[in-house]
């Protein structure tokens, strides 16, 4: 008798994952590859933070947590929160995850039930709707564009909660893939509407600190009941680490320490030691963000011109979101043909928006300044070429 | 409006986590603990995996890998099939996953449906009952005992199976938290068993090398479509580098790539390239076990004298599993009371099984010698006195 297969098992893939792979293939058969696809710093931990994990290898029994984290890094998240934001957020509320991606597995487990809806923009991070999807969740897309900034806004949310309610709303600012931001009036008329609607209100924070302009809005500015989910993998350059945070509403404070627990029992005890100094390494940091500004000043003043010219604004993260509608109905087959014929790998827009990706791709500029400027170059070449 | 809480996170706690929790804090409050609450060795890391983790710090770029894993990893776990059980594994059936608990949850989800019933021993991993629930599954408990030598039998499973038709049945041996094995004998019942019902067999290996005379079976001996469970945290003493991984059935490889791109994107890239390592550090590894054994010796001897003579056999694994139905009806309280009392930290038996565990508590012997040696008297100092 042949063996059940879960349905939950039947979520999308994570297509950047499947492009990662790919182009990690080709580059161990010894072909060069320059990584627009993934969304990771090419530059490596802050070196403080290198040398506190190495000094933790060393003196720390490398052991399990406290399944919501080290009280030190606790408190350090905390007083961040007072730092950078002025809010006040009693360590207690404060989860370390294993990545973001932790971080959001357990705040939906813990805040919704099976069949709830969850509205969130389209184009928007794959994850959040194959997580919610495997978790019997529904992800509800509500269709954004360049009139919306791609960010969800009350006549959206309005518009879903009439056909049927919702449970909840995904906000990213700055947005993964077209790097918009929320102001604070956006912000507060968001949650504003999650209030009156009492819907519970999920932030992704986890690009804050990468934006070439105006200032990121942390959520808990506004709404004392929203769920902030953040991440050291992104401004503090700490993907492979595995090291992220939530911050909690009351409520959900042991729900979501009791799924810890059993889900992970704690995050990675390395990473917790050196995540403690990446808060005090802001001038490393930020100099990888002026890396990134001139990345972006690079692609914004070479792909236009390579005929990628309808691009999404940018004021945050390190992605550019391009529509290459002139160029393919298919985003997919579109990136598999440049990874092989350039080495170039970028991802495919079906990733993040399903119903109108075919027609879109996402850059990623957080690689090295030389990537850039030679994948613009190829690119340019290739699409002259194809044209 | 009172924002919604999922019932999902109504979960029972782990409670060996609320013990460390409550230990830790006590720690921290200046006062002396002996940790025998927590599965985790009290060595560190073998000394070639810390020295591999530092250098990969210096000389890798630490960032996401595969969502399965560096290919280095799971060639190295695929031949550890090879030269420790005689079983050809495939590395593309290799899932590397933040832990095994990241490797339980991926497998739930991939294998299972909503509403299926999964049978397991109780007295058992907490954990397994309680992401069970989690996910919507429901745990079938399985009374064993000392008859049973506390281990799933084809008698108990048929008895479950004639209720209402079984979808999976977890195994564990060496258990926790008794340590009994399973014999090839045994083993071979269960997955002939699971085999005939078309229900899937997933078997947690995860004390494998800890083992106090027979020979661990590997289910995969027996079964090609089973899903095995292992970890670096116990044999090889790396309980904080959350590292784990899955042997997979063939069928189950995509789901559980999808799911793990989605859930997890990929485990610690540090702990990856440490881990690669750990296989070849069995001297020093053996000589952690020659520890337990040495503990077990110990507690064997001087348990009994002190009050706790029932005691489950420990085959394997770093655990005692005690009777103490003559001492208290209230596990739970009785563990808090011997915490404030003595600073000795154990776990209640409610925590392996609900129903009976009111009357057992577990004892961890995976730390040092003189802690084993120091609780052992005091606890028969406090017995005394409370007697």
């Amino acid at each position: 008798m042949a063996l059940k297969v879960g349905t939950r098992g039947r979520i999308a893939s994570f297509i950047v994952m499947d492009v990662l792979r790919a182009a990690n293939e080709r580059q161990a058969a010894g072909a060069e590859v320059l990584h627009l696809e993934i969304g990771q710093p090419g530059t490596p931990a802050p070196a403080a933070v290198r040398a506190a994990a190495k000094r933790a290898i060393d003196e720390e029994p490398i052991g399990y947590t406290d399944a919501f984290g080290l009280p030190a890094l606790r408190g350090r998240i905390a007083r961040h929160y007072a730092e950078r934001y002025g809010v006040e957020v009693d360590p207690a509320r404060v989860a370390v995850t294993p990545g973001s991606s932790g971080g959001f597995l357990l705040a939906f487990l813990a805040a919704f039930d099976p069949g709830d809806r969850v509205a969130l923009a389209a184009p928007g991070y794959p994850a959040y709707r194959n997580i919610l999807t495997a978790l019997d969740l529904e992800p509800v897309l509500l269709g954004t564009g360049p009139a919306e900034r791609y960010q969800p806004t009350p006549e959206l949310l309005e518009r879903a909660q009439r056909e049927r309610p919702l449970a909840g709303v995904i906000v990213a600012s700055p947005s993964n893939p077209t790097g918009t931001m929320l102001g604070a009036a956006e912000m507060a008329a968001l949650s504003g509407w999650c209030r009156d609607a009492g819907v519970r209100l999920i932030s992704d924070e986890i690009y804050h600190g990468i934006g070439y302009g105006s200032r990121p809005v942390c959520a808990l500015e506004q709404d004392a009941e929203a769920i902030v989910v953040n991440s050291f993998s992104k401004y503090y350059s700490m993907t492979g680490w595995r090291l992220g945070w939530l911050v909690l509403p009351e409520a959900l404070v042991r729900p979501v320490e009791c799924l810890g627990q059993n889900l992970f029992i704690s995050a990675h005890a390395v990473s917790q030691h050196a995540g403690i100094v990446a808060f005090d390494c802001t001038d490393e940091l930020d100099g990888y963000v002026a890396g990134y500004a001139r990345n972006r000043a690079l692609l914004l003043d070479r792909l236009p011109a390579a005929g990628l010219d309808r691009l999404a604004p940018a004021d945050g993260a390190f992605y550019l979101y391009a529509d290459v509608g002139h160029l393919t109905n298919d985003s997919q087959a579109f990136c598999r043909r440049l990874l092989d014929e350039t080495g170039i790998a970028i991802a495919p827009g079906v990733d993040f928006d399903p119903e109108r990706g075919h027609r879109t791709v996402r850059l990623s500029f957080a690689g090295p300044e030389r990537d850039m400027a030679l994948a613009a170059e190829r690119l340019a070449d290739w699409l002259k070429r194809a044209g």
